[in-house]
């Protein structure tokens, strides 16, 4: 970047003088935190040339300070990589440039306006309190991503995140009513009003949706919010075949149903969920069920219709009289992921389930074909992994498990994944229906996009022609758009 | 605009190579149409000097010779102004520079992908049409404009549309899942996925929802279905005071219950409805209410909920038990504008609803404080209007009748409809939730937006340099931003 930037020292203390001492680390030691995201931390024990140190870390608690201290960027045309908790499943948050990790968690305030139907509140908030609060009041922020338990809200907001409600509620971008971000060059601007509906001007809040932190820093956040429904129902239906659990969850959207929840498992997810200690009858394949609602009655007949759709494709149900069993299986199944390590060859092997797990979005109709393609391939390339899905909106994960030991084995996991973005661009789909793109699926959105990534590279040059905001993300920019796993094994 | 700019006889001439002669319209007399949307059409009558004559009308069948005809429009820097059924209500469509309005309505293909929950639709299509066709199949497209008789998808996208179903289903935004547009210059390009979840690159199909034309020409549209509920109710709640109505539309919401619909309804609506043909008990206010489902007892339960509210506010119940009543209301209420004509002064004179009506949305919790505001001001101004509104999205309508028999008339309305707006802004709310800006709402829209504006200025120039994409609307370029009512009276 430009010669004029400062060194670590120099910028230090310029952003002490912003924010205080206090709010501001330079020591390498305490930067490594923030080299990575959730996606690359896993894979920095093995790699350890592989990180990207930023030269500071600074922690605003107000618009007024992100504003002060984007202005100073700006003017010094240094990075500065807007983050939250951390959680990003795609290398969103690493300073590939160096430069200023803006740690947003001090601006944490939640102002719930139940009366309105909407909460204020501020990025670093994270998900789990917002709900806490909300809940007290008789209403939630529907999203539930599979970080959940960790995630910000500016965090969701930068990656329209999501998870297994989506079916119903759909993803964050639905309940985005207005933000407040500042710019590149440090300039405050609101964008949409404070209410459930405007047909006003463009939605500029709609392009930082999803904007993962390339356009500027949010610093507020106006959602809407759903009343809590008062009854959820939780059940598993496992399978003889995982084709069956599939039909099944086709034939449940079909016949005009829209559950809470219709999570699709394999075999191996099976597996998992009994390693955490469950016994559950043998299957190939299982869906997890779940409805919600205000009336008894409604619960109740949305759930029969969907054992009655199950048992006809054999499926044998586990959980629908037992409320804590039920919620025991949903706490189980966000855990799949970390019990699949236990399943590797050698379990005193140093081991790792690749956290980048491909996420990618269907044509509900494309599903199957997907996903017994993608099985097949992974039989032919000796990949253990799983696969799962939210299949009411088309989103299929496929985590694989590996032990980094060689490049060959770094090689076969990166080339399989890349085969499942592809085949399922060429299947019509997203090659990420929940994660975003960030550093890793960077390669591939061109073949998603075709010249519409053109126009968002010229969105990005308009609102940041300087490129500081967090670069290298999202092919916006002029770093090379190398597979991310290729450049990271030879410099490992 | 540019002095290379064609005249009438040899634009024709280019445009009748490009899709043949029986497609291109020069006549004056076939212009006329062409020359005012819903907005301006009545007003017309008045103001006979006021209309804009385009220079062309074309009616395109295919996204290639959409393509071929902004090609030429960029070349030559003349307006385009993309048209489907001219049903706008804000002075969107009107040729303020002359210029191609594009009629759209021969692109009217239907595909639908009830498997996908989704379906592919041009954007003449109508509303109407759209739906059957998704009926017969058991699914819907749900937002329901005032104009869902005649409107386009197009229009619909162009303007986020949405109406009495969105306190429930949301607008039309919450379905637009992917978009074909041809840029201003004739490059065609793909915005978002056919899938219903993804988190893929800047959201570009959000910034052309709403955006009135004035960015390219929306040529494809996919959009997410839901299932049609099979059940639906209708009660009318009469209320001895608006204020009544009000507090049980709000405690309804507070319980938590999302009706289908939660329309407010003023004294002067009922008199409509009672014109229509109904006799209704007396009252000052009065509550549509809607329920629907796939489950009776559900529906019933919800519709009992709310009937049990509005007792307890001595609202008296109509229509609960007699479906084909609660039809008849239902498309009563429709065309409450319309009847209230009948109650001007005197009946012999020519009259007139403004059909620039007032559709601001405000916080829930501010919707009392406005509607008792705006209901002194017109006791006032002695203005006689009606008051409805979507209560569960925050949304008043105010439809104000006049005779535009002398300056001051005119001028009394256009300062009262500018005091309703700034009140709203002044609340927190926006300035139109359904309706969009257009020309008549552009002078206002700084005052909501602030330094937004200039952002979204910046993207107009980016994406449409020469300005030839709907000039005029939404305060985007150099048209004088004066108040649309005074020049109208001026030049009258």
């Amino acid at each position: 970047m430009s010669p004029e930037r400062p060194g670590r020292e120099e910028l230090g203390r310029a952003l002490e003088e912003m924010v205080g001492r206090e709010n501001v680390l330079t020591e390498e030691v305490d930067l490594l935190p923030y080299s990575a995201d959730h996606f690359l931390r896993g894979l920095q024990h093995y790699f350890p040339r592989f990180k990207f140190l930023p030269d500071a870390v600074v922690t605003p608690s107000s618009t007024a300070q992100v504003s002060r201290i984007l202005r100073f960027a700006s003017l010094h045309r240094i990075p500065v990589i807007p983050r939250g908790a951390g959680t990003s499943l795609a290398g969103q948050l690493i300073p590939v440039e160096g430069g200023i990790v803006m740690d947003l968690r001090k601006m944490n305030r939640i102002e719930p306006r139940v009366e309105d139907r909407m909460v204020v509140v501020e990025p670093g908030a994270t998900y789990a309190e917002l709900n806490r609060e909300l809940e007290r009041k008789g209403y939630f922020f529907p999203p539930e991503p599979g970080s959940a338990m960790a995630c910000t809200i500016g965090g969701m907001v930068s990656t329209n995140a999501s998870g297994s409600g989506a079916v119903k509620y759909g993803a964050t971008r639905n309940y985005v009513l207005s933000l407040e971000v500042v710019l590149a060059d440090g300039e405050v601007v609101r964008l949409g009003r404070k209410v459930t509906k405007s047909a006003s001007g463009y939605s500029l809040k709609d392009l930082f949706v999803g904007s993962e932190g390339t356009l500027g820093v949010i610093t507020e956040v106006t959602l809407r919010v759903e009343p809590y429904p008062p009854l959820r129902k939780t059940a598993l239906a496992i399978f003889p075949s995982l084709e069956d659990a599939f039909r099944s969850a086709l034939e449940i959207l079909g016949r005009g149903i829209t559950p809470a929840s219709l999570e699709l498992m394999d075999e191996l997810c099976l597996l998992a969920l009994n390693m955490s200690g469950f016994s559950l009858p043998e299957g190939k394949g299982a869906l997890m069920l779940r409805s919600d609602g205000r009336y008894e009655e409604a619960v109740e007949r949305e759930m029969g219709e969907m054992e009655e759709v199950c048992r006809g494709r054999g499926g044998q149900l586990v959980g629908v009289e037992d409320e804590s069993l039920g919620r025991r299986l949903w706490e189980a199944r966000e855990k799949i992921s970390a019990s699949l390590t236990k399943l590797l060859p050698s379990p005193e092997t140093p081991r790792l389930v690749f956290q980048s797990s491909v996420d990618v979005g269907l044509p509900l109709s494309r599903m199957l074909e997907y996903v017994s393609r993608i099985k097949a391939l992974m039989e032919e390339k000796g990949i253990m992994g799983v696969c799962f899905g939210h299949v009411g909106d088309g989103n299929v994960h496929i985590g694989s498990t590996f032990v980094p030991e060689s490049p060959e084995q770094v090689e076969r996991i990166r080339s399989f994944q890349e085969e499942a973005i592809r085949l399922a661009l060429s299947l019509g789909g997203t090659l990420t229906a929940e994660h975003g793109v960030g550093l890793w699926k960077a390669p591939y959105l061109e073949e998603e996009h075709g010249p519409a990534l053109e126009l968002m590279r010229s969105l990005k040059r308009l609102l940041d022609p300087q490129g500081i905001m967090n670069p290298g993300k999202m092919a916006l920019d002029g770093i090379p758009r190398v597979a991310f796993m290729e450049r990271w094994w030879e410099e490992g």
